[in-house]
């Protein structure tokens, strides 16, 4: 990238997209006031080259990419977004083409989630780029929708379809597994890895109607297990009922052995979430309105046993719980 | 490491050193409900090894860096934290005793600078370790110490004193330069470098006294003019006011090029100040009462020149402004 400082590289590329609370990236720090009664939620999920995407992705996939599965994260809690902080880790071969189209494509997209840049660090690395973010928002007071409250006999949903990235992902690794899929197919697959689409309009549908919640960034079963777990219960689970696209069945009526990948693969950033019976209906229609799909696929149980997974009325277990990146 | 799981990790080592915010690292996010009448104080400081620390370094002052660099920034905004959040990137080849050893010695820092854990993100990286720390902390609403609000006229101090830790990173790489120093200045200056002390005890000191501020982290020369560019203003500093420890002085009195490196190496984490005339003797001896030595080394001047260096009245200039980790 030739000789340029921090201070040049913040004033070129990341103050032009900057929101107020970042005070021109010029201090330290942010400074943000609170909204009153309030509750500030905060997350964090950190990216590198090799192991959550492909070093050569484009820089704008990865600014993407980056900030979507922080804004999912508050999606999941119903909160909604207040900014972020960015701190970015550039190899010293990084090329100011490179940090150009990151910058732009990370403004584009606050701009889309409503999620100000707000402040952040920027280093150098004799290892690969490393992008962490942490992302703040808020809810009503009291609001947030946690992993840990779900109750017996609440209805399990989920947004969207599953599968779609990690069969992406495998498309990128084995593409002659999906041979006999249409251009059409594959891009859809392939777009669904490299870019997520948090779904933030779920946020207020979720803190009026949901009783636990989380995205599902590591597989479906393994953070369904997860959430579960964390909320003392166990789950009944129907897989016939979760929702693929039209793309997900094509690959998996060619190779069956992907249905797993689908169900235990990670990146799908979709919402799953407990809903009381009594709030099946509204959260439905609440969901209809927001434009996004949702599909019940099975209830939670009273008792921390294992969840149970069944297929066309058969038991299923599986060897992987859910895609981890240890 | 072996095969653990992320969920095993957190579980294992950071659960027991985390905060009520944190909701037991069970959820996506951290949620914190912020005091009435208080700003948000953002800051996010990223280190990597090989680049920011050594590698082989001990964890524990890995961890203690990591944290205090980022509560330095607290201290220099007014802040008294709140909770911070952790991004861990770890080479595959990191063992379960290293990772047990940062975890303790964060939890320790954690209580020391009242700045309990709330989240983050762990994932391993083909690259070198990587820590990114979030930091959040409070301020009575409109009361940040801005590094844009220095006028003309204000005096300019300084905390404790400048250059130790550029010694001792000059130390480690070039042990021979220092042959002369006693074993307890070259400690002195090694442990500067390998772990700062963040004047947290000056926030409540600044916001009552200080019309502007910043830590000082890529060098007292740079660090100054950016705080001066930033306001608007320049200074006239005068050089043999910089308080410098015995060993600092003892380095350069045995070769006086260090007095460059001690000026414009980064690391010091001690706080640069502006201070209006009529507060001056209210900040020092709030400061004396607060246990942290505070020296004038000069003063703000209207207009946006570059900053004036005198040396036994003499002026000087410099090749490197700062340290930049570009």
């Amino acid at each position: 990238m030739g000789p340029v400082s921090e201070d040049d590289l913040i004033a070129r590329w990341f103050a032009p997209i900057a929101g107020p609370a970042a005070l021109g990236l010029k201090d330290d720090a942010a400074c943000l006031t609170p909204p009153a009664g309030q509750d500030l939620i905060i997350t964090k999920d950190a990216l590198v080259a090799g192991v959550h995407f492909f070093a050569e992705d484009a820089a704008a996939s990865i600014a993407r990419k980056a900030l979507r599965v922080n804004v999912s994260d508050l999606a999941a809690k119903g909160a909604q977004p207040a900014g972020f902080l960015l701190a970015l880790a550039l190899p010293v071969e990084t090329q100011a083409s490179w940090l150009a189209e990151f910058a732009r494509a990370l403004g584009e997209d606050a701009k889309l989630w409503h999620i100000p840049l707000m402040g952040g660090d920027t280093v150098k690395t004799p290892g690969p780029l490393m992008v962490s973010i942490t992302a703040l928002g808020f809810v009503p007071q009291g609001q947030m929708v946690a992993r840990t409250s779900v109750q017996p006999g609440d209805a399990i949903y989920v947004s969207g379809t599953i599968g779609d990235a990690a069969l992406g992902l495998q498309l990128r690794l084995n593409p002659e597994r999906f041979a006999t899929l249409s251009d059409e197919a594959r891009a859809h697959l392939a777009q669904r890895y490299l870019e997520p689409q948090p779904r933030l309009a779920l946020a207020s549908v979720l803190r009026a109607h949901a009783s636990g919640g989380m995205d599902v960034s590591d597989g479906l079963v393994g953070d369904l297990t997860k959430m579960m777990t964390a909320s003392g219960v166990s789950a009944q689970i129907n897989l016939d009922l979760v929702p693929l696209s039209e793309a997900a069945r094509a690959a998996i009526a060619a190779d069956e052995s992907l249905l797993e990948t689908a169900l235990t693969g990670g990146d799908d950033y979709e919402l799953l979430v407990s809903i009381r019976p009594d709030q099946a209906g509204a959260f439905e229609a609440a969901a209809a309105r927001a434009g996004i799909r949702v599909a019940q696929i099975g209830h939670a149980l009273a008792g921390q046993g294992a969840s149970q997974f069944t297929r066309s009325g058969h038991a299923i277990s599986f060897e992987r719980g859910s895609f981890s990146h240890f």
